[in-house]
């Protein structure tokens, strides 16, 4: 057992038992797999994620990036794993073979990055950012820009980042103030020279790779010379960091971010076009345009969709490494006498005890399966039929909000769970579990905080596709069907139908634009929909546990957890739903009551 | 304003208008004070904490104590302040004026911690286990036992400690192994060699004072020469670090724990007769019983209690300060166009930030008011009538697993909203939301986690005197009826009687000893309970700030926010107590069901 005490079978199950990937493999992009060769892609991926990224987790956390004249360094474990990343050729995966890709399932590579987020997060952003950084200019760049900034990070010789905050507009990106002014044009496409400061960028500098990809957003020009407003005034530039001839692009970072943890990664405060590094002076960073003027938050929307479903990935992993570190201190540490044992036994024979475990176990597998039913759909939305990719499409647009905020959020829950089962070693660095929560508080932060996240579900998920949210209940009342003919979970598929029957009368009262009242239930609406669509999966994958094939496997005890968790699940955490989902139907009174002086 | 951002307004509105301490003053123990002089040591006690404990709160964080051959040093700012705060008289404040006390009521001292709480609550924990082990000294200890241990620290001459956990030992005291052979007797009483381990003792060492009193828990050997099994076999010790005569005694710290927060004060692993560091050699420590041998831990239960509420006002004033951090910040900072302003604008006016700023208001206010309300207690059953002594020690004793927990669950849930208000700058070290919610990370943990609190609450308390809930139910009546002739707090009177209703119905069905089923929801019924509790202590305090003499102040927004702050709470958080309810009366199935290999 590698030491973050992953369970193979815990993915094994997710991937061929519950969502039964192998049906993908007939597709035409897939010949070439099998499911031989996506189980040694995991192989590889718990491999190398124990032998390279679990080493590192610990001493990034200890040493911080540092900047200096020559720019931001990592400490040498870091860069080891990123590259021994890059170098199994794991980037590539799920990119086209005339790419260089391998076309795995998005769904596979998916559980591979898993791997490597449960054992250490922040080193596995460095690929996670460079692989949606490549895709999007896949997608949307011009041939040049795509051999010239997608293809190296593919093959590892580069990685990327994202660059859309900026000091004074954190979630408000139309407030930003970069500005793009026209240069040219070159082999690479219309030129433009950047201006201006970004905020929280992460990844922007190292010595891991010589070049990194920056995808800026930037704001060109009106009739006045100054940024167009709004977000129609937005345009998407790639800015490297080394240009074509070799010299440095005018991009530096000029500040590094103090974190509380995910310290493998630094974060930064990026300048373009400050001139001070740049023998050339303050002529602007050079960056060239994606696509068209004034597309660039449209295009950016393909990337902060893919950042979303992995920070929500990310935060199950660190549940469930807590989970599974929890565990193995559960079942070794000695305290009390549980059930009348005559001399100190091992703690999971506590009932308090087991209940936290429990919950660790239905919130972080439940957000493991919420984040692979995304990657899942992601398949779908590139390879399925007409009709499938779009019903995928609509289904991935709903479902972003939750999960991105209920694996962060739920995450961080099971994580407190983990430490309090420690005790107060839990609350030492000599025991993982501090770091692990730590970590997993940026994730309900960055990507969209679960505020905006709750305002986007109720405002503009719920309201402008109704018929999103039909297709979802078709999905749910599939399961439910299924789930009846079991004695202990048809109570579940009951209770699961009053959710929906809820959760539809909210979708249904919701107005746009969305009132202060409603504005002060979004979060909680967020919070139920996040349950409801978990509560579905968990009963989901306890149907799958019962079918007859699965039960003739004979390994009762590890089917028997899954229905075990199901049942707690909707014991103890689908009653909120209800509560939840009044709060957002009429909004607070009291939020809305309270004088500013009161306060 | 201090930079921790304490509003005196809520000190002095939940002391006079709410508590009305002054109805105190009137009895013979507190007959040198007034308001006036009460007022005075909350000046100073502000004053100080802004001017002593705040400058130390990051640096202490940044520097944590270390170990070397001396023993264990913390930085000079934290030896300052706690100087500070004993040189100004405050150690002394509620003691008997012929030990050098001030006879204060011991509400008005505890108000007078929560500001050093507030400004750093790692260093105010310096105080407030001397104060404990003093009050114990005082308490227990013969008269030579009270003028050599507990005067020192009274005056500030010294700091005291609690030992009782042990490596194998944690939470289950009747397995400590401790032992303290009998060793003669001198002027300070029966004398005992005590040979053996302590773990998680907070500031046992360090370079602030000449000596440091150690309370022990040790174990009397039996016929065969080994400790005494269980419980009974636990007495109590003073053992100093510097003896009367000037020598060292053998106790020596061999281990700091390296803590996630509350860095401060050291947390150490403590020798008693490692000889090693000692000329005598391995002869043993020195420890004077106090008072009977097989008394040690009912003795200790007044310090654990005394400590257990402290640790809810800890985590009550941490959330407070973060609450008024993130209020001030959210004041500042511009981001978006709440209301459809036409310019970026302050983010308090966004519905989902107030709903944060609230939901802290309630935890961090509602979590004071139960801690002083424990403190108001402690006056009654100290000072006065027979019959109103007997009922607050009862309700105290029901109370305490509530006033420990409670503050420590909701206050690092105030926390994580906190550091949300914030963004991405609340995880960064330039703010200090995140410190403090890695500081309050520990109270669920110390002096009884939450799950031992919850068994607390269930199996003892609640099992052993439902008289102390019946007098609970008298109290809440009284409120109900008050509130009852305001229209709008009417609805919370009957939601309340709903939920006592409720509790009521629960509490009658317990067994004991209790089965693993209702072990498994006992966590459950500890957070009903807290919300109860809280519940019934905003309506009290809602109808305190509807009194027309409060009204008459002219005051409006900061009585309406205290009325907005109710509402919330029965907006938004009783309608949990039916589920904890459901959860805490039927126990958790699926906790019982999982097998072990089911995880």
């Amino acid at each position: 057992m590698s030491s973050y005490h992953l369970n193979r079978r815990d993915l094994d199950f997710l991937l061929f038992d519950w969502l039964k990937i192998e049906d993908l493999l007939g597709r035409e992009r897939f010949a070439e797999h099998s499911r031989e060769t996506l189980a040694a892609v995991l192989d590889l991926s718990e491999d190398l994620a124990a032998d390279a990224f679990v080493p590192a987790y610990k001493p990034a956390d200890q040493r911080e990036p540092w900047l200096d004249n020559d720019g931001v360094h990592v400490i040498p474990e870091i860069a080891d794993a990123v590259r021994a990343y890059a170098a199994a050729g794991l980037t590539a995966g799920s990119f086209d073979a005339d790419l260089g890709g391998l076309q795995a399932p998005i769904v596979a590579a998916t559980a591979s990055m898993a791997c490597f987020m449960a054992a250490n997060i922040s080193a596995s952003a460095f690929p996670m950012l460079t692989m949606a950084n490549a895709r999007l200019i896949a997608t949307f760049g011009s041939p040049a820009q795509v051999e010239a900034f997608a293809r190296p990070q593919i093959e590892g010789a580069a990685l990327g980042t994202m660059c859309l905050s900026e000091p004074q507009a954190g979630s408000s990106l139309a407030d930003i103030s970069t500005l793009a002014q026209p240069d040219g044009e070159d082999a690479l496409g219309a030129r433009y020279r950047l201006r201006g400061g970004k905020m929280w960028i992460s990844g922007a500098d190292h010595d891991i790779t010589g070049n990194i990809v920056h995808l800026v957003l930037a704001k060109t020009p009106g009739p006045d010379g100054k940024p167009l407003p709004g977000v129609k005034g937005i345009s998407l530039f790639i800015a490297p960091k080394v240009l074509a001839d070799g010299s440095r692009n005018d991009v530096v970072v000029t500040g590094l971010n103090h974190k509380m943890g995910y310290r493998g990664i630094p974060n930064t405060v990026l300048a373009f076009g400050d001139g001070a590094h740049t023998p050339g002076g303050r002529s602007g960073a050079i960056g060239y345009l994606v696509g068209e003027v004034g597309q660039g938050l449209a295009q950016m929307f393909q990337m902060m969709n893919e950042a979303r479903i992995n920070v929500g990935l990310g935060a199950a992993m660190l549940a469930y490494r807590g989970y599974r570190q929890s565990l193995a201190y559960a079942q070794e540490r000695l305290q009390g006498r549980p059930g009348g044992a005559s001399a100190p036994a091992p703690i999971i024979g506590h009932p308090d005890v087991r209940a936290m475990l429990l919950a660790q176990k239905a919130y972080a597998e439940g957000a493991i399966a919420l984040s692979l039913y995304c990657a899942r759909l992601l398949d779908e939305e590139q390879t399925g039929e007409p009709t499938a990719r779009e019903t995928a499409r609509r289904l991935l647009d709903l479902l972003t909000p939750a999960a991105k905020t209920w694996p962060s959020e739920m995450g961080l829950a099971a994580n407190d769970l983990a430490i309090q089962i420690h005790g107060g070693y839990g609350y030492t660095r000599d025991f993982d579990v501090e770091q692990i929560y730590r970590d997993n508080r940026l994730n309900p932060i960055h990507e969209g905080t679960t505020g905006v996240q709750g305002i986007d579900l109720v405002g503009r998920k719920l309201a402008r596709d109704p018929a999103a949210l039909a297709e979802l209940r078709t999905r749910m009342e599939a399961t439910a069907a299924k789930a009846q003919a079991h004695p202990d979970l048809a109570p579940c598929a009951a209770a699961l139908r009053a959710a929906f029957d809820r959760l539809d009368a909210f979708a249904g009262t919701i107005e746009t634009p969305l009132s202060p009242k409603a504005l002060s239930g979004a979060t909680s609406a967020l919070r139920a929909f996040g349950h409801a669509v978990v509560a579905w999966l968990w009963l989901d994958m306890a149907t799958a546990a019962r079918t007859p094939a699965a039960e003739a496997l004979g390994d009762d005890a590890f089917l028997a957890g899954k229905v075990a968790a199901c049942r707690f699940f909707f014991e103890q955490e689908v009653p909120r739903i209800a509560l939840w989902l009044d709060l957002a139907a009429t909004g607070s009174d009291s939020v809305l009551a309270i004088p500013d002086e009161g306060f």
